[in-house]
């Protein structure tokens, strides 16, 4: 790997980032409620045999479990709390009871299907559970030092090692996520049968096996093998999740071919099907990547979950490769597409992003932004996936190497790494100005700051900075100055995005801005913008949270991922010019 | 009503449409095999006891040999035969014997569901497939004169008609048609009862039944009830076939108020809903109508049932009102959305209908244009939908009423009525020129000819005439010329349609044009139209059954019926101007 993450609790951020956090710590006992009251916590108690009853909720119930129980791993890092302990004691002696002697754990299958395993792989899910399942163990031994739920994880992924391969059961999942938490595993077990087996269940796919259940297999990111791919396609999140376990096993195996294939695919993502905000997945039928350039603005799916899935695929490329390309997409994806997802309160979930709302939009389904956004779901993925992202976001924010350390994102905070201690002031995403202290180093180390590709005029030091990282030599005591310029950009799209012919986006530093009803009397739908109106940043701490505000003539915008937070109303990113 | 249609044999055609109806008539044939291939016929030969086994395909299959059946019928009339009548008395029988002694019929219900009747009736299309049954009853016994099938409809309403209504099991199928198909038995048998069930249907909708099963209703045009609705929502096909059962049922009962809603909604519905090709649903999600504006091209769902349903809609607004708009949709819908739903062949289909096909899009599932037309479908409405259209269209053509006859759509061919005979001649939808002669009339007759709204500049008689019915008075000998301009066109959008903005498609006559990849070394997708190049029309006789192309600038573009007739290439009906 060209960058090593640094480890928990070397980062601590406070501003903007940690405002989200804040909200999203009340949310996760809410979560805890939530669990219990739609069933995936009692479906549990059945299979452990201390309740009666039949499984409720979708195959992949407890999936959602174990993403709330790596929140609360994250969480706990973040804020440490007897009452976060209690919860993750309870639910993980739960988890631990649930599973068969033998290792297997899926509470719906047990229940429901009494016991019948592996019947339904393209759709059962039971991979995928057991994947959430060891991130989340890998989370808590990280976080918490507590070991509970890594045995249960140990026990599964050894039970699935026995069970599956290319010499035993020849067969994957239909929804990736094993892959990548299996590397994970392998990291703190060291055992190369973890590692083995997320490479077989990587290198299974696009063979044919979804095929021999009767599947089309784009859906399942079963058409092609991911080395030989050249763009994502199908189910966005299946596909990014998969692409995110591909970039771990090349980088823990040293596998150029697999990274250059993925360097391909995500380049062709970010090119051709990959929202201004940082969406993924366009189309709501089938939740999936449409065709390259097929990016409707009302109808974009753009899935909370396929954002923090871009995410993690995005880190493991950036460590893989050191490139500031993954950064940027991070960033993108992180303000906008990802943070749309919840409300300011932080309770309260998005299911689908879209990029406009119309006048007379009707409400289609329960996930549909025509309610606004909603406590839970009957498919019940993005909120604990948005809970753990949040918890867990100073991952995200730095990474060292042999030479020194790298600032990916800005955030007012601390950043250590061994013998080396960085303060970081900053107003960012509002303000430009990202000052770097060097509290303590054990000589001079090599700071690289990354300048995002938008920020042209960047000076780092007073001295022009071009787009990707900035070394700087500094020792204990230094101050460097990054200043990235805050005036709001228009963007155009590529001309074969049809959805926005004739339309700019507006930009101000890693923000996508939108027209929201409240702001107008005009209908949004029937806003134009003229291009040439002064445009002016004002910042109203009053506002949505604290937020600033751009107005360019008879227009007013607000930050996308601020939009629905005063009622699902009209909203649009890309506005036609006059 | 305000007119009535013309009998069996009245109307004659040649021209344009009859070569589809030849390409439609050898299809017919393939159609039987298609559905003993598909085993629609086996289900019906294992429910009478003519053979074992399980039932297979979707629970509708039995209605895609009752609309097959309907378009043996309408055939006959056109060009009868005893290969016709031999199909059609054999695949009765079978459908005879297959029905239970009490009348209820639905092959997949009494085999795989072991009889057990109306458990699932938001899914279970009982009504659905007993709807397609009654029209091809009413078409065969009006066509061939054989009253086979009839009674067999007979007895399945009077079955229905003792099961459900007001003071009986209160409850109505998820999927329409029924309503218009009751109707239609009913002018046939006269009976009060069959137009009694056709109202009770009609009017149980939109009262919560579809939330009593658990769904959500908008689907299932359950919303509202139809005379409170003002738009049309939900699966499109579904939508447009309950708005024409209940327009035959506003025009059966004089009932005004119920026609009102019916006219708002059909002008929402063209004002918002609809494509500039007539096709109708914008959602692959759930087959459905988008909001209002919503019209993606690309991802168009537009499905050639739709338009099929769309085109009975506007058939029974028209002889219940008169208004030359309905006649002016049909016009579109059937020279457009409804036709590029079959190849020139007459024996591949399109299950949906997309105004734009990229470059790089990728096949999604059997039903996308990736793949090109198909001969048939898992789910195959389309085809029977496409045969009993095409073979009875004559039935648009023409009406009557107290004064003498209209003529909303042109063909060359004869159209009489009582003592009252036309010939027509015309190279429509190539040329504009239409002459009407009246060959016999008992005395002064009144001719109403349509002008269709995009004629600006049309004449009758040389006098210019605006949009809607020129009336004429004629007698025996006398000739009037109609005269449509049939100049090139370019039409924008309603700005609200965020899809197309930037964007004109081009029209001549009824017919839009669309570019293909073929005609183009430029990719279809960078394609730009020069709004100040000349537009040259050129027949070329030779070119996809004969079409008039259009050439402006580099570009040239061809009747968007035609495309993927020379493979499922690029093509775009909207093209951004430079």
């Amino acid at each position: 790997m060209a960058l090593r993450p640094l480890g928990i609790g070397d980062v601590r951020i406070g501003g903007f980032w940690a405002d989200r956090q804040r909200a999203n710590a009340s949310a996760i006992p809410l979560g805890r409620q939530r669990l219990e009251e739609a069933g995936n916590l009692q479906n549990l108690r059945i299979a452990a045999g201390q309740a009666d009853g039949e499984a409720i909720g979708p195959v992949f119930a407890d999936s959602d479990v174990y993403k709330w129980l790596e929140a609360v791993a994250w969480e706990y890092a973040r804020e440490p709390s007897d009452a976060l302990l209690e919860m993750q004691r309870e639910v993980t002696a739960l988890v631990a009871a649930a599973q068969s002697d033998d290792g297997y754990l899926n509470s719906v299958v047990q229940v429901r299907h009494r016991d019948q395993r592996y019947t339904d792989l393209p759709w059962s899910h039971e991979h995928y559970c057991a994947g959430h399942l060891v991130q989340a163990a890998v989370a808590q031994v990280r976080c918490t030092g507590d070991t509970a739920l890594l045995d249960v994880a140990v026990k599964l992924a050894d039970h699935l090692a026995d069970t599956f391969g290319e010499d035993r059961r020849h067969d994957v999942d239909g929804h990736p996520v094993i892959e990548m938490a299996l590397v994970e595993l392998y990291r703190v077990t060291g055992d190369p049968r973890h590692l083995e087996l997320a490479r077989y269940f990587t290198e299974a796919r696009g063979h044919g096996l979804m095929a021999g259940y009767g599947q089309e297999p784009t859906y399942f990111s079963d058409r092609v093998p991911v080395r030989e791919a050249t763009t994502v396609e199908g189910h966005a999140v299946r596909a990014v999740y998969l692409a995110a376990g591909a970039a771990d096993l090349a980088a823990e195996l040293g596998d150029d071919g697999l990274l250059d294939a993925l360097r391909t695919q995500f380049d062709h993502m970010t090119a051709t099907k990959m929202y201004v905000t940082g969406g993924l997945g366009s189309r709501w039928d089938r939740e999936a990547f449409g065709d390259p350039y097929e990016l409707p603005t009302d109808r974009a799916y753009a899935e909370t979950c396929a954002a923090i899935g871009g995410v993690q695929w995005a880190w493991r490329m950036l460590l893989a490769t050191g490139d500031a390309r993954y950064a940027d997409a991070i960033e993108r994806m992180l303000f906008n597409g990802f943070l749309s997802g919840v409300s300011l309160a932080g309770t309260e979930y998005f299911y689908v992003n879209p990029l406009q709302h119309r006048s007379d939009a009707h409400a289609d389904g329960n996930r549909s932004p025509a309610h606004g956004r909603r406590g839970w779901f009957d498919c019940a993925c993005c909120p604990p996936n948005v809970m753990r992202t949040l918890a867990g976001l100073e991952g995200y924010i730095a990474s060292r190497d042999d030479s020194g350390l790298q600032l990916h994102q800005y955030a007012p905070g601390t950043v250590t790494a061994g013998d080396t201690a960085l303060t970081v002031e900053t107003g960012y995403p509002w303000d430009g100005l990202v000052r770097v202290r060097v509290d303590a180093a054990p000589g001079p180390v090599t700071l690289s700051l990354r300048v995002p590709a938008w920020a042209e005029g960047a000076t780092v030091g007073g001295a022009p900075a071009g787009p990707g990282y900035v070394r700087v030599q500094a020792a204990a005591g230094d101050v460097v100055e990054l200043r990235l310029p805050m005036e709001v950009r228009t963007t155009t799209a590529h001309p074969r995005v049809d959805a926005v012919r004739g339309c700019v986006a507006v930009e101000r530093g890693p923000l996508v801005y939108a027209a929201e009803q409240a702001d107008h009397d005009t209908p949004v739908d029937d806003l134009r913008i003229d291009l040439g109106a002064p445009r002016v940043s004002e910042h109203r701490p009053d506002l949505l949270g604290g937020v600033t505000v751009v107005t360019a003539g008879e227009l007013t915008l607000v930050p996308y991922y601020a939009w629905a937070n005063r009622g699902p109303a009209p909203m649009r990113v890309w506005i036609p010019t006059t």
